[in-house]
């Protein structure tokens, strides 16, 4: 018995001592290792601690913690094309095919013809006909099954790679460490809320009720079984871009956010909105100043338009006014993809 | 050393014995205490055991539960007005007073006078009027401090008590059952999103982000001191009634339910679209037939009336035929309300 208790008392304190250096090693674990240090690592890492300290001023209740993000150029690629509508041209062939009466009919007959430059070149009246012709008039389910095989197939351009591994591993980090810190991490973008959702769960941990997109009505109906379904409708409920962000976070999720991410003008608004809150605020802007990596774009090159989906040089001077930390892909960030 | 030991040995098999025993007595504590025993209480139970058992074939992942409630007449009293249409006349004093010339206009003409059977009688389009008065035309702030200041004290007439307290005991021991069983539960109402809101976290436990309800357009924009905001706007962007019930849990929450409770027609396509789904399904009616502890309308009394928010005989027969269980409010509760 002797021998025995001793065994017990000695197996509980090394028990005790290794789970004592679990926790150290966890705690000093680096969050973010694709991350360098600089101003943009700092002001996540001081955000999350501040507002998940019990005793700080600027702790945020775990019910309250939002974190919104951006998802074309903010958590993955968006040049030269959003993926999306990448997947809209690539189901035209099979919609010619069902109706033939298209081939003939602009837009449809230019992206027949393969010539990626009449392509980029549609107007974007003529663009949203071919959205609404491959994303609508079939059921929820058919949608999200064409979809899904296309992205396990479809490759991006330059890396040759499904557009699914061309997220940036530094924001994977992020919204993992926000999630790990209590924070419920929500897309909002100006791309479909559907074609995000298929994905989103396997591409980011996010899942379909946490997608906050662009959205089309549906309408609910019956097979011929007699089994309830809903169609996919070409009737915009929310344009989840500019100030639909702010407009659709507060329908989708009720909240100004905590935390925000964006990298374009189409975000601006989001942002100001998540900064204009009370107490501790994290609103963050990627900017695309890495050619070689990945791309340079907007300030990077001067550029001023104003366009949605560019980062233009008034928004990079928003930032710097209302106090919003910039993330520079080429300083901040030591690796671009999990790949690289 | 000896003593010490088998002290500590000892401790450790008491505490482990106090641990099992506390277990099992919670494994053994009725999680529907409010419910008498029969095959409404059967089927919310088995339910729950079987979608919750890994190695059972009706197992649901976590992820996927989702757990749907109506709310007026599935989670609180509806009869004799919707909480929400009490609230809108209300709030029409002040909003005369604020704009004199709406006094000589009806429906306010009618609501000024105090007369609750000329109020009960005005046409549906002016209800509306009434609704898109109060609701919108102000900040998303001010709507929620004015409508929280209200349900602060508002009273309903038969019981005297404000409206969050006529709550069914028996459905929130339902809420808190599925969710210490992993569900997540939204409400799907056909009252207004942002009034729902203001009170579901305090009242059910529910948080903003899963209340999807009837929801007006909001228009970004900016005070005079620069800071953004969210005006409420009279253009309805979701009627979340009948099939827009199921649009709506499309459009808010991107999954099909796995339960979902209501009790009127306008919850039809709401357990229609919850049933059709596969595997394991908990669809239930709530039937309004305890005329003394609370209500008795529908097919209790024999109705086949179709009118949204009433519950009439074609839906019971809908339940019998698709299988969904009804309760009865009169059987199967043995308490109404926590305060009874």
């Amino acid at each position: 018995m002797k021998r025995l208790g001793f065994r017990v008392v000695e197996r509980v304190l090394v028990l005790a001592a290794s789970l004592l250096l679990v926790a150290q090693a966890a705690a000093q674990t680096d969050p973010l290792p694709s991350w360098n240090d600089g101003p943009a690592k700092k002001a996540i890492v001081e955000f999350v601690q501040s507002t998940t300290t019990n005793s700080n001023p600027k702790f945020v209740p775990p019910a309250e913690r939002v974190a919104t993000f951006d998802q074309d150029g903010t958590l993955w690629v968006e040049h030269p094309m959003y993926s999306q509508v990448m997947y809209c041209l690539d189901r035209v062939p099979a919609l010619v095919e069902a109706k033939p009466e298209l081939k003939k009919v602009e837009p449809f007959k230019t992206v027949m013809t393969g010539n990626r430059e009449a392509i980029a070149k549609l107007p974007e009246q003529e663009l949203i006909k071919i959205l609404a012709a491959t994303l609508t008039g079939m059921s929820v389910e058919t949608f999200n099954a064409e979809a899904k095989k296309w992205l396990e197939t479809a490759k991006d351009p330059r890396w040759k790679r499904p557009y699914t591994e061309l997220t940036y591993l530094p924001m994977q980090e992020v919204l993992k460490f926000l999630r790990a810190n209590g924070y419920k991490t929500y897309i909002v973008t100006g791309g479909g809320q559907d074609f995000v959702r298929v994905y989103s769960g396997a591409t980011y941990g996010i899942p379909p009720e946490q997608v906050v997109g662009s959205a089309g009505g549906t309408k609910y109906g019956y097979g011929k079984d007699g089994k309830p379904f809903l169609t996919k409708e070409p009737r915009l409920l929310l344009n989840d871009n500019n100030a639909g962000k702010p407009e659709g976070i507060h329908l989708m999720i009720g909240r100004r956010p905590t935390a925000a991410f964006g990298n374009s003008t189409g975000d601006r608004q989001m942002l100001e909105y998540t900064g204009a809150g009370d107490g501790a605020r994290l609103v963050m802007l990627v900017l695309h100043d890495d050619a070689t990596r990945e791309y340079a774009y907007g300030p990077a090159l001067g550029l001023r338009d104003t366009k949605v989906g560019t980062f233009p040089q008034t928004l990079y001077d928003e930032a710097k006014k209302r106090g919003w930390t910039v993330i520079s892909m080429k300083n901040d960030w030591k690796k671009i993809f999990a790949f690289d």
